[in-house]
């Protein structure tokens, strides 16, 4: 995993990075086709908003891994930046061999850059094993996560 | 109730939202006075940014509640927008008489005015209370809540 790059995703890593979001959801099948011009709408308000980043994991000139980090304003905290860490995906074939961990490691680093108070995420209640991976590298389970679905 | 208004907030707000924001925090004690030059700042970073709303609720002219609104881009969900509520105070005098019912349905309502799929928030583990409150609202507790700390 010496070689492994984390940067700023380009349009070029989006396919990759879809067919990464696309295995395993919750629910099954919840995404679109690739050329879906959501998507595309959706990459363009992440890249023009300096307070999201989409990030591409690269190793050996693939992309294996993904995730998107939010540095979010608030009055808490003597006013202080929050960091959150959504969409977070590695390929199949390569779980299992912690580049996760370098990546979360990494994505914290980028909230100190950002001078944030605090880094949050939530995970599926079911994903013990991921509850445990973030445990260890430090994350609190002092909160529970609820979501309210406006749609299909 | 039928007066509440809710509205952005603006600079005239700040010392009644800071005085809420002071209120029964956990850790106790973790925000400093009022006219700490901090909170200016985020509510500078908050007011320039079209992501994020800081609310005011105002009753009979006198601001009762507060909560911040973030609208957060993202690829999951076919490209879709997501709503995250930070930060929901009221005030304690009126605790117990619907008003945060009445704030988060119209923080859902922003939401879906924004095109948002879902609106997520944490809430700390030990507040039972308001998790029944949001799952009386339709909120699902289907996830767990990490976060890490990165100073004091």
């Amino acid at each position: 995993m010496s070689d492994l790059i984390l940067r700023d995703a380009t349009i070029a890593d989006l396919p990759a990075i879809l067919a990464m979001l696309a295995e395993e959801t919750i629910p099954p099948g919840r995404e679109a086709g690739p050329d879906d011009p959501r998507y595309m709408a959706a990459y363009e308000a992440i890249e023009i908003d300096p307070n999201q980043r989409l990030i591409a994991a690269e190793l050996n000139g693939r992309v294996v891994g993904t995730m998107q980090l939010s540095f979010l304003p608030g009055l808490s905290f003597k006013g202080s930046w929050r960091g959150l860490i959504e969409a977070v995906r590695i390929v199949r074939d390569l779980r299992g061999q912690r580049l996760g961990e370098r990546m979360i490691l990494w994505a914290v680093e980028q909230c100190r850059v950002r001078d944030c108070k605090l880094v949050q995420l939530t995970s599926s209640a079911s994903r013990t094993d991921a509850h445990r991976f973030y445990a260890r590298l430090g994350f609190v389970q002092s909160h529970v996560g609820m979501k309210l679905h406006l749609r299909d």
